[in-house]
């Protein structure tokens, strides 16, 4: 279940099936994340956003999942915490990506040019925590919560899904999104990612202008995908189906 | 004053003598500090390491400079929390760094292959806060915090010194440092850095073999020192005169 990603999940979204190891709720996980929080705006603020009440947030994340079923839980349940969290995304800073996180973002952090869903408020605060609530007193459960698979699909994606979906319908201008073309596990776009699910359905062809699609190469490896071929053709028509123009390019800069 | 080192002067240590803004303590402090102890220990830990009672250890922090002088503090005052927030780094795990935060915390984490200050608990915990007592109560001055330039040279580097003498005094086994050759606006190796004040003098002489020394040099930047030239054989000597064997190299990997 998605409440249930470490760090290592949040870092390959590439897949909705990859296998997680079971934890309970992260302790000291209202420390943590309000301490993300606090940090976050005094430290960081990578771009000017509406103040939140930490101490607000937290209690409308927890009420979103405290004494609740983990495996019932709807996108409907985090969508009061996931808004509470929301700012503006400004003009052509957008940037997705699948199976880059490293190269998306010190990309993204070069002169800051781009923001991902990692440098929002909410995906800096979430980023690697684990959580699950239990009908049973104190509503939280520390032990162990669902693995990514045992839950349907609703339940896994709950929060990671809907946190996507935001951030991408807040995408204005030009939006980039930076895909693997190496890595010989993963073919650089897959229908099961959460890009294809969630953030290309919810970018808006009215706000988003263009989209940049960059295919990375690692260096000393084969380029098993480029632009013209593997599985970017099938992104390349996607994107046309939305609405949306594009280009793409491989190795940019 | 050292307390009053913002993120951008962390992170730029080779000389003492920036100027920074002048703000009071970090809004928020406590939960931050304590959010940064618990991410560490439960998500974060990059190599094993005593486990630390975050409270306790912000009890010991807060009695180092609360209510106090900012500008009379000394190095023995932030002693006990130093001591507390301490473990040791595995053989040939410790890397310094001057004027290349960004190359170096790339080049420490591909692989986990070395461990810089930042990658500590208690530099993690402390990256870019700002922080300064008052007599007056409540003891800690949220309004303006004495900039790094207003103090004695003791109150300036009391915390960040003495952690970057303690982190030094932990490294076993071949030590690594990276040096940036090709910035226009400093030296390489500066006789005012960290690394020459507190970390080279720092290093056990019986504890550390060997020092690897790295000269980066940006991309499409002239080189300005090499391992040959510059102020490089200065450090050369400053290394030798310490009583350590050293390699040097231009432009590692």
């Amino acid at each position: 279940m998605d409440f249930n990603i470490p760090i290592a999940c949040l870092l390959c979204l590439s897949s909705l099936a990859s296998s997680v190891i079971t934890l309970g709720t992260t302790p000291g996980i209202q420390n943590i994340f309000i301490g993300r929080c606090l940090a976050y705006q005094e430290l960081l603020k990578p771009y000017p956003q509406t103040e939140v009440d930490c101490n607000l947030l937290w209690v409308k994340f927890v009420s979103s999942f405290a004494g609740k079923e983990p495996c019932e839980l709807k996108s409907e349940d985090y969508s009061g915490f996931i808004e509470m969290s929301l700012s503006s995304i400004p003009e052509d800073k957008a940037m997705f990506w699948s199976g880059t996180y490293r190269v998306a973002h010190d990309y993204a952090e070069s002169g800051n040019r781009f923001i991902t869903l990692e440098d929002t408020l909410l995906g800096y605060i979430m980023n690697g925590l684990t959580w699950c609530g239990q009908t049973a007193p104190p509503g939280v459960n520390y032990r162990n919560c669902p693995s990514y698979n045992d839950c349907p699909e609703t339940a896994s994606t709950a929060f990671w899904g809907t946190a996507s979906s935001q951030f991408a319908s807040q995408a204005k201008g030009t939006v980039t999104i930076l895909l693997d073309g190496s890595n010989p596990a993963r073919p650089a776009y897959s229908r099961d990612s959460y890009f294809a699910k969630f953030e290309l359905p919810s970018l808006s062809p009215d706000e988003v202008k263009m989209m940049n699609i960059y295919v990375v190469h690692a260096i000393n490896q084969p380029y098993r995908e480029t632009c013209e071929n593997g599985t970017l053709p099938a992104l390349q028509q996607a994107v046309k189906d939305h609405g949306l123009s594009y280009s793409c390019r491989d190795n940019p800069q």
